[in-house]
């Protein structure tokens, strides 16, 4: 091989395919389209272009016991084939044979060459750790409780609410479109106008991820108001517009705050066994290599549930050492309490940001008192006590773990 | 109801939940949020933001039979929460939903306000047979054997071998991305000079589709360098850069020529029973509404397949008077050879593209042979004639049904 290979990992189910050939038909198919009829000078032309098999990994049922047979499918794609964009590396590895019969895009590895024209994540962990000054512990991130509808004022009050209780992020709600309530530029000051009001009783800094929406041709100029207007962080719908979007706001030097992004139709992806795209591939891998600082992904402890192995893979490609682009916080979500955090903490590892909605604005206190319960509870972890004798000395904590227990597992 | 509202139809699959409960969970939590706990105040100014449960339809599995318990919901979203483009429509109905449990949506019903914000298809079904002077047959189309690692002219070659043979469309593979073999302009030009030749031959006009690729913000760039240089059709792989792309794309006036929709990577949406989206919206209603001209996607009849029931919904929803947007030409698509003429007219009707690969290329007399074929197949189903008896003086083909047979159902 004199030239740079991008691999795919499948998983085929199939009763009875030949996996071998199976294999050798989607390395051929999806690159030269033809090859064992190819006169031989075509071949030598060809050659470099011609995916290669890599590795069939056949499973099958052993006799009597449940479970379907499968072959686990690697296949090495020439760089030379696509160019240097996200949508070229998926069409290639997963466009047509997406809908060739029961088949998951497991992983995608691509060649350095091909790494090496995604900037990635401007800020990543710590980038973000330095526009917050925060270092020594995990973040904690809050979801307005309800946006559709409300006034400024109303959203204001929310935001100071979050903001006063201590959470170092909040971020918009992702189904908060441009609307004339409050519209972009507005929002964004009034909410950066109180994030300033509390950081006047809290001493800390705060990032507002404020929802970048609208047609996609109008993404960078819409990106750009809200900056101008005093934006320091946004949220996207990755899925929505797909992930170049992502890659292309993420390397304009012009957008210079952190990017949070959200799974908003990822579910329609990842959750099945037969079809789609694997969650670690999908909200980890995709969304570092395209350059988002933030990644949202369904916890696997509330409603909204991934289950734990796929969560940890998510994280390990948020965080591995393995990718020449920055790392990302992995960000769990959805079901999110105080009594949560020493497990989020003891499976994520202190890189990891505790994001709730329904955890801090359900707190009895308040949602200030809810941040603070988080704050707290992520206190407690830290310096090695359990949230119950924690609490003793911190109502909020107290409160929050009686309303909604603790869970160690 | 004083305001518009555009619903969603979802199948939820679950073994014991509630599913009215879960249809008012659904139709709160993504609107205004919370609902009962508001003060009546409140209420009356989130009234209109509400969304509202239109029908659940449980089945229950009887007894002893196979089968799951699911139900069929359908909720109301006010227009007024979303902005009018596609990624607001699908990430309020299935953004944050698509990741609660086993759910898939299985149509949208925008309403008329919204559906009015999108001039679909610039040319349409009529609009395509104006440009090739075709109305009483199925249009042709075929597709390059293999194009990655050929040079100008090997394209050139087999671009002119197809257009001998009489089709009326030639798109290029959805693999194909810029190169420095075939960079766009040149392909262009030397394709569209091939169809002049084959022209003076045939008397046929012919549309070839260019692939649009390359970085998401460049999409427009890169479709009037394509048309400057001469093109009269672009392929685009609208799941990876997400439906608004295209729609914003079809919306162009500069952009004045039919677009054709490739479904690479659908394949990872549709084909779940639980989980995605369902193909007649996904391949039909979506794809219309954002304004290709004409939709692939799998056919019911060869390798890849997709079941005829959600075949014929995808053409309902490309031809249905039911949307403003003009009918959309279907074009399933793979494993097609002459020998399924007759079946594809009589499932689609008149209003279809017989598509393919193998079935001219793999034609013993060539692809000219192919294309020709093909033709002779067409006109004999309009001649009321069966491809046997035809095919006694046709010998293309003749010669085609001796080597793939002919398929009646």
């Amino acid at each position: 091989m004199n030239n740079a290979y991008s691999t795919a990992a499948y998983r085929l189910y199939d009763e009875k395919a030949d996996f071998d050939k199976k294999a050798q038909g989607i390395a051929v198919g999806l690159t030269v389209g033809s090859w064992t009829e190819l006169p031989e000078a075509a071949k030598q032309q060809m050659q470099r272009h011609l995916g290669q098999v890599v590795n069939v990994d056949v499973h099958e049922p052993v006799n009597g016991a449940p479970g379907e047979r499968y072959a686990d499918i690697t296949v090495a794609y020439p760089d030379v084939n696509f160019s240097r964009d996200l949508p070229a590396l998926l069409v290639t590895t997963f466009g047509k044979l997406s809908m060739d019969g029961r088949i998951k895009l497991i992983d995608l590895q691509p060649s350095s060459d091909f790494l090496g024209a995604f900037p990635g994540p401007k800020f990543g962990i710590k980038g973000v750790r330095d526009l917050l000054g925060v270092y020594d512990r995990p973040l904690v991130m809050s979801i307005f409780k309800s946006v559709i509808g409300h006034e400024l004022q109303g959203l204001r009050e929310q935001f100071l609410q979050q903001a006063l209780g201590g959470v170092d992020l909040i971020k918009d709600d992702e189904i908060l479109f441009e609307n004339p309530l409050t519209p972009l530029e507005q929002r964004v000051k009034v909410c950066m106008d109180a994030a300033r009001e509390a950081e006047q009783t809290t001493g800390q800094k705060l990032i507002y991820f404020t929802n970048l929406t609208g047609s996609t041709f109008k993404l960078k100029e819409n990106a750009k108001r809200a900056i101008d207007a005093g934006a320091n962080g946004l949220l996207f719908n990755v899925i929505a517009y797909g992930f170049d979007a992502l890659a292309e706001l993420a390397a304009d030097p012009g957008i210079n705050v952190p990017i949070a992004a959200h799974p908003a139709m990822a579910g329609a992806l990842y959750p099945s066994q037969h079809y789609g795209i694997a969650a670690p591939l999908l909200l980890g891998k995709l969304i570092r290599i395209a350059g988002a600082d933030l990644s949202l992904f369904p916890s696997p402890y509330g409603s909204v549930v991934m289950p734990k192995e796929e969560n940890l893979g998510v994280m390990e490609a948020l965080l591995t050492d393995a990718l020449p682009q920055k790392p990302v916080f992995p960000v769990p979500s959805a079901g999110i309490h105080p009594g949560l955090v020493p497990l989020i903490m003891s499976d994520f590892g202190p890189e990891v940001v505790v994001n709730a909605g329904g955890g801090v604005h359900g707190h009895p206190g308040g949602a200030a008192a809810g941040g603070r319960a988080f704050r707290q509870a992520v206190d407690a972890v830290r310096h090695g006590k359990t949230l119950e004798s924690y609490s003793e000395n911190h109502p909020e904590l107290r409160i929050a773990i009686e309303r909604w227990g603790v869970r160690t597992s």
